[in-house]
């Protein structure tokens, strides 16, 4: 029996999970401080000692930045304040809990938490694509989490329209421009200011257009929606085939906040923009299953892989 | 000491090579029958009886078509006159030289020549790209040839430009419709035909535009032909640079007639366009270094791999 707990720490919530022979037994959250690294580091901490098992074997964090296989540091984490550059985690998290820990990039964990008891299942070759505030991405190969040397599976930043849209990292025409929610907001509101009328902004109004704004305009018939979200689709479509003719995938796990809201119709048109090139290579591309947990799961699978009992 | 034959079966021409120790000991060519199936069978077990050394280890074959790994087959081959299916090369073969035969893929083992002995040495993860009448490539993982179910490496498939320029399979926007030789010919013809004068034209008259005709008009300063160029560069540059994002490669080779006709310039210029998301990763493009002799001669070292004596 080994006995885990996996934490995903993202820019506005920390989310852990006590994980037992695979399975999740018990979950606990709290909001990311904002006072700067050491308080978070704090906080992940006391998060694990809030599960704390008697029989506690090892810790899995997911943070949301670069990650250099085996130094255990994270950074820079443009969502979380202060934390400018690489800052070492592992080490500081291990020695206050006393078991060894070990750190991935949370867009990899969730992956990899997909792969071993999601919608991976059973897949050999799969990459994973969460669509939220930006696009993430993570790539398992031969049932092993890819790493390469820290970047891989980083789909939001692959050009799809060559000159492109701008995207948030300054680029032109990378998925994330047509795919990631913040960015389909900022071109709503573009929209909206050259004098489209749409339901995105009159839901919306002043706050953060969710993913459920978009569901909702979308199911209303607004047109500026549905350009959103076909661009969006056909964006996907292109990425996800061009990866999958690629590596040779046998699955997609489509997630995030806009994936899941969408759901299986957003896929099925994905499915159709990858193109007939992937006819008959087995290919199959389905929705996320694990949800939210996917990171915190990932993480703690990971860390059980590493330091087996 | 492992001696082995590596042949590279190409739609006009055999070649195979005698390796030792790594080390390319002697080469043979002959053209490829035209009469089906059964007289290039027996065309290439002739080429390596020409080459027959006492000591034969196992031989290598690398086809110009798809390879289910683990098969020996095969096809279809659409280079090859009668090649319409998946047909056995390595039983017929093994069993006329009394040796095991290794089969692969063209375009993969010519990658895994220029990662053992070429442009790839010392790489982890490395892309070929071959620039020939077609696109093709290979990728290699951890220092291993990446199969898939035996379709990985398909990088002349990838969509560049959404909705774009129609591939000789009749997909969109692929790569190989942009720097595949063969278009890059009919898109000249098609310019020259809607009243724009080339060198082009000029040069190749009714014959083939081959390589050499693309460089020549190049350096004439022909304006069809630095579009031409100056798209497959952009084509190229956008997708090895997405492959390189998602794989997280160390690596990518260029190589094929028209890469190496157009040199290290050109090589310049698709390190510009693959573009600044690539900075830090540490990624090298590169030229390959083998020419030829690649293919036999990444065969004859899959066999020895798989074979070791």
């Amino acid at each position: 029996v080994t006995t885990a707990i996996g934490i995903d720490l993202g820019g506005t919530k920390i989310l852990a999970v006590l994980v037992r022979d695979g399975a999740v037994e018990a979950v606990a959250k709290r909001d990311t401080p904002r006072e700067g690294p050491p308080a978070v580091l704090e906080a992940l901490v006391a998060v694990a000692r809030e599960l704390g098992p008697d029989d506690l074997g090892c810790v899995g964090v997911g943070a949301p930045g670069p990650v250099v296989p085996g130094t255990g540091r994270v950074g820079p984490a443009t969502n979380l304040p202060g934390w400018d550059r690489p800052i070492d985690v592992s080490t500081p998290v291990a020695a206050a809990l006393g078991v060894p820990t070990e750190l991935e990039n949370d867009a990899n964990a969730a992956a990899y938490g997909e792969h071993q008891l999601g919608a991976g299942a059973g897949s050999h070759d799969m990459l994973a694509v969460w669509l939220g505030t930006g696009v993430g991405g993570g790539l398992v190969l031969g049932g092993r989490l890819w790493r390469g040397r820290g970047l891989a599976g980083e789909i939001g930043h692959v050009v799809v329209h060559p000159g492109g849209r701008r995207c948030g990292c300054g680029g032109l025409g990378h998925l994330e421009a047509y795919a990631g929610r913040a960015a389909m907001e900022r071109e709503a509101r573009r929209r909206h200011a050259d004098g489209r009328a749409t339901r995105l902004v009159e839901i919306a109004g002043e706050k953060r257009m969710k993913s459920s704004v978009f569901a909702k305009a979308l199911a209303a018939g607004d047109e500026v929606a549905a350009e959103l979200v076909g661009e969006a689709v056909e964006a996907v479509g292109a990425a996800v085939g061009n990866a999958a003719l690629l590596v040779d995938l046998d699955r997609v796990v489509i997630g995030g906040g806009l994936g899941e809201r969408l759901g299986q119709p957003f896929i099925d048109r994905v499915v159709t923009a990858a193109g007939r090139r992937l006819d008959g290579s087995g290919l199959q591309i389905v929705p996320a299953q694990i949800g939210d947990e996917a990171g915190a799961l990932g993480a703690a699978l990971l860390a059980v892989d590493r330091y087996p009992r």
